[in-house]
């Protein structure tokens, strides 16, 4: 009885940390969010001198709190997982305890600049959010329409490297080091800074040739920039008619497109294995076959 | 009988300065456009310090004939309406009133740099001119597919301060302060620069690592440029194809999208409440009930 | 007889300059569009100080053959139009007079730093290659895009002017003059300079607050960067629909739309009137009923 | 017997080095792509002085390696073609002549910097990976859009480069050559910088009359980078609705299109003439009759 009971709170904790479904599923994502950003918000702070030397004690406070509350979350984690080495040595695991320690870290030997790295890497658990964006049924569109058109995007980027290399070996040997071309990578780099329009102008083409070659880029960089939008234009205008279709079918049949976006908006997570992605009547985990919790 | 003209002259008033059905009206409107077009030319040529020493009594009257004009345009706004609190203490009314004040206030307690500041906010005046725009259907599509690509656009916008605070942070610990990195939002600052391949230059990597980060950094600004893009055009070409439809099933039946856009370019404007976006054919106001007039 | 010889004389002469259905006449075309690009370089590379030191002699030279082929081509123009007096005092007439007359006033006068503006106006002489680039179809799809979409972008770009003067008051009143934003128009020019993502960085923001409106004024101007491109794409893809759609009704019936293309393609001339974009099978001027040429 | 073996050993040799269908032609193909990217590598290295200085000799040696496995492909190249100085005088042949000469020319007669600009010259081979590219089916896709739309890009580089030298010209006669206007070919290269948003910012205008055309030409640039995306995007969403179209009939009938990429797919290469693009059942050569080698 009391081993049911224990069962039943630690699934309802895993219900809450995991997954996204329940009311206190959707608070918990938000409250994490709120303090990752927080934590994120101490770490600038930090760095901006006049302000660190000014705020220093209350920066110091919140970071304590950020570290303290990230720890009873990394435990309840663990508790809340039927197997806690699974969840602790996996990518997001290993993120959450190095989010976490820094500050303990610095307490018993003193800080060092190399914490300011680990710190930083918090950063990186704002990909959780991502999960929560899944329920914005439009990133799904995103990433499919990113991911049709993968290979094309892969063959444009071949093509700018390509160019950008043979255009900055160019501009190495027409305008030198006495220009600000002092050597190849330098050179490729200012070139894809020129092909992406961006033009920072710390390195700039000084003879006439190389102003020539430059123009040359220039509008290579603005044609070529109607190639990846015109990819995702079309791959976009192609799901939005084909969602258009589906529309006008949903009341014949259950077409299959419909059904993996019902699947991706599901946030069950498997107790045992972590394993995510689910489908809606799904009573068994898809991968190591453990119960999923219905209500 | 004295009681019906006042109420007579009131309401043409009121159909003059809020509405833009009739000539009168648009005639108004376009006066009005070029007095704030003008009064924000004062106010810019004024910050110009040669010409504000040339031509400082030209510049001082023009400005005393906006604000007087200004002033009465105020009190036949507060007259013509039948709650004039309303419109005083509405967005549009505070913005008013605080675009009229401070010459009288320069000219009673002496000029202050801060009263620039408010004279700067007649230019939020310019807002009133998005009304007029509402004529050329245009901008109704325009504004129609921005809100249906709302959700999509803010999911980007989030994936690009994500990658920004995450790009920022990399650079802040690879370049240093001795590059001109000399914090995490500064280095954030010049991550969107970036991204946006804007590129000012007042920040560049100096690093060969740091190079390489800008390199990933621009691709990846360059891509995604094509994100946004592909929403729109998508969006516009549904819209498009809706509208052609449209057309060729003009002559079957009145379909809900034309009603709507005959709604849109409805000037109608409440006496009582100032509601606006009233359909054409309504006789009374849709918020409160009070009746409004047709000729 | 000789009337008539004459008359055929100068209908030839008047075909040849004026029009570019005969190959004489697409011959003078290309010969003129060749003529004026020299001129432009010669232009050009007077303007180069080494260049103009050293090859002096062959630059004055080359601009004298320009110089008096230009004459011809003037006198030619003025002889083959039944009246004049229409030409001379037409746009390019004018443009015409001004771009052969700087060598000779030289001549007379001595040169002065003005007539290098005058000699700059035979860049307005290319605009008559746009009349050639009719006849690549292509340019008259781009044309239709852009006209088809006037009023969206003229919506457009007057949502750009106005956000441009807010954000580019509020810069000025957030920076001040110290950081180099000296005055309001100084201000939206930046503002301008950062919207449309080129970013010289000739003025850069420095106070926090500053980079922190930036990044929303870069972030919107990378939001709107899709609208005119969604609006291009849209037309592009709805013209292509319909000339798809022609293309398969070209046998059934002949549309409008196929007709206004082909009028667009014919380059018959007036004699008498100037007038241009007649029909294809057009006898009479539709402009002053004279006879037109035909083989 | 022995004259058929060696024929056969050609062919074979022929198959794997000039051919991608067999995996040895793949992974030969592969090889020298890497060996390609390492000289690559090797050249961009080198060009870094403080690089050079602490591992010369390794890049010695390396460069070496290089040389040697690059005179063994290009003797290999020359042996397995019927026509061996077919191979050696067409444009990849003195290529890869001049890619593997360098190293011998410097070790019998000392290193010139020349040499560095013919061992750049290996960039070039790059473009060989363009044709393992054509297995990517995606970049015949990019090919066709761009070649579908390669009239209105001309056109549309045209008008680019005339309005470059219209408001180039303008800017050197407003702003001159004490802001860094110099002459006119630098002032028309600071167009194009502008126009494409490059924005490097060595050169910005300084006089108020430079900047308010410098808006007009950024708002310029800033509507017309929507015309080359809207022609890609639009030949895109054509190309994506054929393709839907010819997924549907392909049971019906082998259409026109499908056949021509599938053209496109053959990496056949003839032994004799070095044609390529043949059909998938071709036999025999369709340049010079020689037949073709199947299993």
């Amino acid at each position: 009885m009391e081993s049911e009971n224990k069962h039943n709170w630690r699934t309802r904790l895993h219900e809450i940390i995991y997954e996204a479904d329940t009311p206190a599923g959707k608070l918990f994502d938000v409250l994490l969010l709120v303090l990752i950003l927080l934590s994120i918000v101490l770490v600038m702070l930090e760095s901006v001198n006049s302000i660190d030397k000014k705020y220093h004690n209350i920066l110091y406070f919140g970071e304590w709190v950020v570290t303290i509350l990230f720890s009873i979350e990394y435990i309840l984690r663990i508790i809340s997982v039927k197997r806690p080495f699974k969840y602790i040595f996996s990518f997001f695991g290993i993120i959450d305890f190095l989010s976490t320690i820094p500050m303990y870290f610095t307490f018993l030997f003193g800080g060092t600049p190399a914490l300011v790295t680990l710190r930083a890497l918090r950063l990186l658990r704002v990909f959780r959010i991502l999960k929560l964006a899944r329920y914005l049924g439009a990133s799904n569109q995103l990433k499919d329409s990113i991911i049709a058109s993968r290979v094309k995007i892969l063959v444009f980027l071949f093509a700018v490297m390509v160019s950008s290399i043979v255009f900055g070996t160019i501009m190495y040997l027409v305008e030198g080091a006495e220009n600000g071309f002092t050597n190849i990578p330098k050179s490729v780099y200012w070139c894809i800074v020129t092909l992406t329009t961006v033009g920072f102008g710390d390195i700039a083409p000084k003879t006439p040739l190389g102003q020539f070659i430059t123009t040359i880029i220039m509008i290579l960089g603005y044609g070529i920039i109607a190639v990846p939008t015109g990819i995702v234009s079309a791959e976009y205008a192609k799901n939005a008619n084909k969602s258009a279709k589906n529309e006008g079918q949903k009341e014949l049949d259950h077409s299959h497109s419909t059904e993996i976006k019902e699947v991706h908006t599901n946030s069950q997570c498997c107790m045992n294995c972590l394993a995510e992605k689910h489908q809606d009547d799904a009573i068994y985990c898809h991968k190591c076959g453990c119960k999923l919790h219905h209500d």
